[in-house]
């Protein structure tokens, strides 16, 4: 594990040798439909609760990234289990995981979960876990319920919401096999530009999310050309605005580009009346296990800078009028 | 990185370099107010919310534990820091390290967090990570109305009811340097015995301590003998009784004599009104990083088995009447 400020490299790389990107029906109807490993038609799950719908979804995906695995990797193989969601005390992780029996990290870091359960498996990987699964996943129904009204309110969304993407992604992590490589990861730190409106996530996740390019760039020496693609979690449209205008501004970095988010490429913005586009753990996590590492894996993207911005507020918090804090962290896939 | 079962030891054990317990008053007037290095008369902290206030409290013990580091560590000296609370999406350790610009890790093990926020610290130091800083929090006030009523309501509590701690713990974890050594981590795996009753946490928690003890024992071929003390988070009276049972019924395993919990230590059972004794995060944070540590320090102790153990619920899956599921992670410390 090699430091340059505060970029951790490493001289043999984690693979990613099983993935899998699950979503639901509306996520299914969108331009990455066809790349999903599975889409269900009833987001219930078949469950009592929208919360335990979430559960069952997560708890799909990585069952679906160990039978990828190329060895077809049982529960048991398994290390560590790397998980977190949105939901209050992460429920979905806890009751969609427990049945798996993996020792379980839970992580927290809002939408910004499946960067951070791959960076700190990656780092357990190259300390020696032999075998460790990282997964996240959202819900539209859990998550609009916790953090704005009860879904039957129909409560109007400004032209700036995004909508939580109903949805889970899962990687298996190995030292050796074929697949991706993780060949950097980028823990972040909190940043807070006072954006306290719960409507607005892009406008308080961007600048968390150009620090975070930025000082990875800085640490490599990279430039956006040297990536095929840098890619973003949820950014949306108006928070891939500011990171352009950030990144401009304060150092003088084009991104547009060489940047996609995954709120964008998951909907169409035109028709699919999600305002500024996909949002949630899921959202990242999805795109990322199925379309961007599938890809990656064909050859048409080789070096990959995934970024996952997550908006660090609570219910009670926004309800005290305190601000949102963002965060980012980083990883950088090859092939 | 040596891995036995589920349990990892290391050759070369992270040490915990600085430490700090902070409490409130309550806690300050029990049988180890003494030993805090802090105690709040002032719960609110200053704060306009009872969230604030754990997060100014996380703050203060995490600034201490940097200052006690035998170095004087300063915040740019930290790698990583671990950290987590009750609070839904981690709201106290967001608000409470955003300032300190350190990469974050949030965490979520509900009370098992001190364990878990050590356990991979000492796994990333292990891996190259210089310096690094683990940390928890508590409050009675905002666990009460996040978790069961509204303060002002002032709902009675049945006997196995425990109280919340107002407290917080961190530590600071090196490569090298004098202090208490971490030589073994036990990350949990969630098991749930189908408790449904928020009001007993102990026994929605004991039979995961259960197996994180016996596991972690077998894997390292010790017995309960071999350790000066097994300390428990905040399992109280009722969640200790069962454990002995468990223990005993399963494994034939005496535990009485040889175990602790931190949450029948933190407060007078019989004159301090908390039914069934201490919990939260901040309950194993704060005794383990005053009480315990010093007593390593100054020879008391020499072999501590620290298992902290987390019900992994949420207001809305209480609600819903689902099950409470159970996690513990163990961590082997030694002078």
């Amino acid at each position: 594990m090699h430091k340059k400020g505060k970029t951790v490299s490493f001289a043999d790389p984690p693979v990613i040798t099983g993935h899998a990107g699950v979503a639901g029906k509306k996520e299914g109807e969108g331009p990455l439909g066809e790349d999903f490993d599975a889409v269900f038609a009833d987001t219930t799950m078949g469950q009592q609760s929208f919360e335990l719908a979430e559960s069952a979804m997560l708890r799909d995906a990585i069952l679906r990234a160990l039978s990828a695995a190329k060895a077809g990797r049982k529960k048991t193989d398994i290390r560590y289990l790397f998980s977190g969601d949105l939901l209050g005390q992460l429920i979905a992780t806890s009751f969609g995981t427990g049945s798996l029996e993996i020792p379980l990290f839970g992580l927290y870091g809002a939408c910004s979960t499946m960067a951070l359960s791959l960076g700190v498996g990656a780092m357990l990987i190259d300390a020696g876990a032999k075998c460790c699964v990282a997964g996240t996943s959202s819900h539209f129904c859990s998550s609009e319920r916790q953090f704005r009204f009860p879904l039957e309110y129909g409560g109007q969304r400004p032209p700036s919401a995004q909508w939580t993407v109903t949805g889970a992604g899962s990687a298996v992590l190995e030292s050796k096999g074929e697949g991706v490589r993780i060949r950097a990861v980028h823990i972040g730190t909190i940043t807070d530009y006072g954006i306290t409106d719960a409507g607005n996530m892009g406008a308080a996740m961007a600048p968390a999310a150009a620090r975070t390019i930025h000082d990875l760039m800085e640490d490599s020496a990279t430039t956006p050309a040297d990536y095929d693609q840098i890619v973003t979690g949820d950014l949306g449209a108006v928070g891939t605005k500011l990171l352009y205008q950030l990144m401009e501004q304060d150092w003088g970095i084009q991104l547009a580009g060489h940047h996609k988010d995954c709120g964008m490429m998951i909907y169409d913005l035109k028709s699919q009346d999600v305002n500024a586009g996909g949002s949630g753990c899921g959202c990242g996590g999805s795109v990322l296990c199925s379309h961007i590492l599938k890809k990656m894996e064909q050859g048409a993207l080789r070096k990959v800078l995934f970024v996952a911005t997550g908006a660090l507020m609570s219910p009670t918090s926004t309800k005290q009028g305190n601000s949102i804090p963002g965060v980012a962290h980083g990883v950088v896939l090859e092939v």
